[in-house]
């Protein structure tokens, strides 16, 4: 929204410092009594640097220290301001901010509203704000946030009372509301963490999230983040931003948006709210680690704050607990996240045989029972095991017994979490202990559950983001983007040898250059002919439309396999295709006017033996046609969804769904931006929640993940070079026993090339 | 597993009340020291009544109070003892409990393992324990348990420390395991609430969960229950147990065994799991509100120990929130769950705009801003909407701004949770002020939405079990019932009149006494003729199959749709069926003993003339055909699968899944408990992931769900009075424009009529 939303790096991060850590703080709009916001500003600066100076342009009183500007407050005190928290109505910001910045102030806090999100007026103080900000080169936080605070600084630029008695920490918030970064502060140090800066962004008219994280990927304090996310202005800045962070540092974003919230969240930040899924996807990728709610977040950064997994790409977890009940909780929530729980070794049972009763189930998890003086010992033994990186461990607090504290001290184990039920009173004194000693601890198995599954998925993305060339590319990327800007510019160039209509030039070219992993195995002409083929139609924009010939020749190049087939200009060149191509064909009509051929009767399938094909052209002839595309029908198998298109936020995207109607209405749909790494698009299946349908479902073909990865790293790969290509969608793409078929597809350009509804400028 | 699990209602009750409230205590294997278990008991029941007596057969000493027998103490003190908790070894219980029944003992507990989990000497001495339990009439807790407690009476009947100290209050836990029974109760306290009765079930020789459901419910102190499941050996009985006891006081269930626990789990209770899903759907049903982890179960019971809507189908909230931020969070939540946030009317916006300042969003959820003096005023307003039942509400503690707890207070609201966030110090004061004032307190958005959707889950269950009757109900279940009896014990009986192969008793007979539901509307020969019919094998156990058209007839007496057809004894018949039929039609091969149709190559779809027809009678001639079923084509739309079924647990159950591979994959099914009304069961559809499949997805068709549940219903009721019915599932059933057509289905007959691996006694 400012000339600063461009800022990275070090240098952003730089600027950031007058804000978080000023070396003098003025507040104008102050008053050293009531409980108005100056009032309560000031008094919640006091404990800072010798408190701030307080400004007041109407009520100024030198006798109490109240200035009538900024400026006669640094001559006055001789003493540099470099935050200037702004505590005037919204129609008087600009002006105080302007004098201010003429002070020599290089931050500043706005925590009223008024702005952007109350109509029109609102709008225009808005824009004199950032008019100021863009002339000045302050950065600006807020408006409509409740402010920031830095608890090892004695910092608290914020209203809430409770803020000051945070205690200080290695734990970042970043909050897109003011409310919910004191909230989730305040949760985490309910949970035994400290906080190093608590921020909320409010409005970001100047300084967004992603600024902060870039400051916070070199403040020395912070070991996690939360980050807090309800619309995104700037969404390859923000993933730009996470990805630098996470690679330091752990990240745990909280996004908002999951159901039709738009109205009273357009009312609350005056922004449009990009898609949750999109917006989850793209934060995941760039390394973040997904909570679902506070709580889960909360028990995320209590773990990631203490503890990083080494990168693995399926990190397994050995479970001990001092009582069987809670232990089946703990395992049965970690299985159904799909972390690996693996039977521990004969030499790591036998250790943990000499240690406990032959009675106790000892394979993982391993059940104690009470916890005795041989605890540290199994707990080390399972810690040991080749399989097992990660430890959890569950019992109830034994203040009689074995203290759980020394206990897991003693094992000395690197990688653990602790979870301690009973009375707040002695537990919380044990997992005090515990975090003291740098082992996460937390009161419920389900909370447990919540940190094994944060700690592994950010030890998987790690290891994604550090080993992406795993798995068999398929498709030189690169080479694919160069040769689809051609077709973009023109929505035809790539055409012109198939739109002869010569049946030699419109097959499928299996063994050339550019389609060789379409060619590997057998081509898919030798497919075995049966079930259906579905319509084509193809669109490209309103200057033009490509046939499905051409539309199947762009997929064949892309490295995606179609039916073999023949362009027919005549009859007889029908039945020569139809004699050539043996076994069932689906005849359609070809025209690249009509976009919706099975509406018109232009698609006749399952067409075996010339009665049925001149049957067939007749009814094709009737409904306009004057070519025909004759080709092979494909054997059915399950169908997926492929496509990519462009986020209004994030820009290009890859999207992977199972196909059919019961598919499309459960919403089972997998997303990445792209452009992206064939084996980073291979993981995707991963996601979909009906997988099981492409590992062979009921003696089913098998997907080769690889193969699809290529596909979808080749699609994304076209949209993020083509800023005029919107959409390319492959529906349905059918798993055979010789590999994916794609039968139908649409291409969409954008609706103009200079902008237009859609933003479709290329975002990188 | 003993003569008392038949017990039931206040007999039942009454018979827990040596165990709960005994008028004397007797430790057997206790001492006065040491860390051994029975000291620890000794130590723990030392506060109760006086104290227990203690017995130890091997090192009595009478100095000390430590007699030989119960029968001595009992002599001796002349005090009647009513339980003995056992602290002797696995091998001594049964010998022990003998001579404690014989001094007037009538319950016991037994703690300690080495019984049913243990091999075969352990399962040997849980035989023996429980011969004595059947001869004596003694009610045994355990064995394998860390037992109960009672914090009103002072009773702490467990080894675990903490249990002593635990509040009373008014919510009972009754666990599955020992330490999920601490774990519950320590965090229920821990969230403010106080405990009446927490008790471990352990491996449920004699008292289960349901006989302790059934105590409860005439219990005064409980207002609501946590039931913990893991495994259920005795299903219609807690079934029976849950109904009685959620319709006068909220039960909330944690059933463990989402993911694959079984092995671990069988080590810890000895028995084999159920079905997660069915027993899931079967607590439901009878009225528990489910939880899918501790921390939910928490929030859920400390709202509904407080508070209890109104019945109702569909519970509209309220939402006022101080902070935008976290309230957004918490409708995100609440909308996600299906809760009705409904707008608030034109008066209530009136009477909110003349408190808040415009800027505010008023619409629902009403954005306060920082609590002010008007803040009870708008929680009055929002409350007093007609179309509001329950109110949440958000705020940060502010402790030199409003007092919550006094705000909701003065606002004299019925029915609110309140969220308050904050450091814990001040926030947990204001929670436990308002707990005090009977108001459900939290400290997260999220928690508040977990209490939000447990108040309606809870209404809305209680709607379905008052208002049963609601809706269309299609099928007269007893009619079907009856009549349905008698085809079971012979698996031919009702097909007589189909299986001479006359066409015209072949047809499906619409406008019949018992199909009336399916003439309702045009009949499905009108339907469009179009896709495919899928082959139909119809399988009756080993002593017989019935060919399809038998079994058509059958659904067609079941009142299920199904496509107009006709049995062919030969080629001129078949041509005379496809004249009559009209249009394309399916020809298939008729034969009981062919169950693979389609495999065989007995199936022919889409032939639509006597060239095509002659063609197929020719292919079906080679697979051996001898007879043939002509029938309609049934257009195209989604595909249901539904059935009936044996749960070796909980007895007859009814499915609905939305048909199709992908859907299969998905795991995307409904289940409840049969027999059960066509009304209750029209809801199943709401359970579905996909429902929006049947909803008009993409201009297609509407179902009708009181059809279906009137199907569903018969299909239920069906099963539940045959008892050698094994299952019924009919895969695809079509939803048409017309409605419901049945196009396959599989009957399976018990293995045997006594017995055999499966159960298929009727259970009700």
């Amino acid at each position: 929204m400012s000339g600063h939303d461009t800022v990275s790096g070090s240098g952003g991060s730089a600027t950031l410092r007058p804000l978080f850590a000023p070396r003098g703080i003025a507040v104008v709009g102050a008053s050293r009594r009531g409980v108005k916001l100056g009032a309560m500003m000031a008094g919640s600066l006091a404990g800072y640097a010798g408190g701030p100076v307080l400004v007041n342009t109407r009520n100024p009183d030198r006798a109490a220290g109240v200035y009538a500007s900024v400026g006669e407050a640094v001559a006055s005190t001789g003493e540099p301001v470099d935050l200037a928290v702004l505590c005037v109505p919204a129609a008087a910001c600009a002006a105080a901010l302007t004098e201010a910045a003429e002070a020599g102030v290089r931050a500043a806090l706005v925590c009223a509203g008024g702005f952007g999100e109350a109509g029109e007026e609102g709008a225009r103080l808005q824009r004199d704000l950032a008019r100021v900000v863009a002339a000045t080169g302050v950065r600006l936080l807020g408006p409509n946030t409740s402010g920031f605070f830095v608890p090892a600084a004695g910092l608290t630029a914020s209203f809430v009372p409770g803020a000051a008695r945070v205690p200080s920490g290695g734990i970042a918030v970043v909050a897109a509301s003011g409310g919910v970064n004191h909230a989730l502060a305040f949760e985490l140090a309910n949970a035994g963490n400290g906080i190093s800066l608590a921020a909320g962004i409010g409005a970001g008219l100047d300084v967004t999230a992603a600024d902060v994280l870039d400051y916070l990927a070199e403040d020395p304090l912070t070991t996690a983040v939360a980050l807090h996310v309800e619309t995104v202005p700037d969404g390859p800045r923000l993933v730009a931003a996470v990805r630098r962070l996470s690679a330091v540092k752990p990240v745990v974003a909280l996004v908002v948006g999951r159901s039709d919230v738009g109205d009273f969240a357009r009312s609350h930040t005056g922004a449009l709210a990009t898609s949750w899924r999109v917006t989850r996807a793209a934060l995941r990728q760039a390394g973040a680690v997904l909570a679902e709610e506070e709580g889960e977040a909360v028990d995320a950064l209590t773990a990631l704050s203490r503890l990083r997994l080494a990168p693995a790409a399926d990190p397994g977890l050995g479970i001990v607990t001092a009582q069987a009940g809670p232990g089946l909780l703990l395992v049965d929530r970690v299985k159904d996240d799909g972390i690996r729980v693996p039977d521990l070794t004969g030499a790591t049972r036998e250790r943990i045989g000499d240690l406990l009763p032959p009675l106790t189930y000892q394979r993982n998890p391993v059940d104690t029972g009470r916890p005795a003086e041989t605890f540290p010992g199994v707990l080390r033994a399972v810690a040991d095991d080749p399989g097992v990186d990660l430890l959890a461990v569950y019992a109830l607090t034994e203040p009689g017994s074995v203290d759980l504290a020394d206990a897991v001290g003693a094992a000395r184990v690197s990688a653990a979490v602790v979870a301690v039920g009973g009375l707040a009173a002695e537990a919380h004194e044990i997992r005090a202990r515990l975090h003291e000693a740098g082992v996460p601890a937390f009161g419920t198995a389900a909370a447990a559950a919540n940190a094994v599954r944060a700690l592994v998925a950010d030890a998987r993305a790690r290891h994604i983001a550090t080993h992406p060339a795993t798995g068999h590319v398929v498709t030189d990327l690169a080479a694919t983007g160069r040769t689809m800007t051609g077709f973009s510019a023109t929505g035809r160039t790539m055409t012109g040898s198939t739109a002869t209509g010569s049946t030699a030039t419109g097959r499928a070219v299996p063994g050339s250059a550019v389609s060789e992993s379409a060619a590997a195995g057998s081509g898919v002409s030798e497919s075995a002919a049966a079930g259906s083929g579905g319509p084509f139609p193809v669109t490209v924009g309103g200057v033009g439309a490509m046939d499905e010939a051409e539309a199947k020749d762009l997929l064949d190049r892309l490295g995606v396999r179609t039916p073999e087939r023949r362009v027919c200009a005549d009859h007889a060149e029908a039945h020569r295709a139809l004699r050539e191509l043996t076994g069932p064909v689906a005849v359609k009509l070809l025209d690249a006017e009509v976009t919706h051929k099975t509406e018109v009767g232009g698609v006749r399938l399952g067409v075996r033996d010339p009665a049925e094909l001149d049957e067939a052209l007749a009814a094709l002839d009737a409904a306009g046609a004057r070519r025909y595309l004759v080709e092979r029908m494909v054997s059915g198998g399950p169908e997926l969804v492929v496509g990519a298109r462009r986020d209004p936020v994030f820009g290009p995207v890859v999207l992977l769904g199972l196909g059919g109607t019961a598919a499309e209405a459960l919403s089972d749909v997998a997303v990445r931006l792209a452009p992206l790494s064939a084996a980073e698009a291979a993981r995707m299946p991963d996601d979909l929640a009906g997988r099981r349908l492409l590992e062979g479902w009921r003696g089913g073909p098998v997907l080769d993940e690889h193969r699809l990865g290529g596909l979808l790293a080749a699609l994304g790969g076209l949209l993020a070079a083509s800023p005029s290509l919107e959409e390319i969608e492959i529906n349905p793409l059918r798993l055979t026993e010789r590999g994916l078929v794609a039968l139908d597809a649409v291409v969409v350009r954008a609706r103009t090339e200079t902008g237009g509804t859609r933003d479709v400028e290329d975002t990188e």
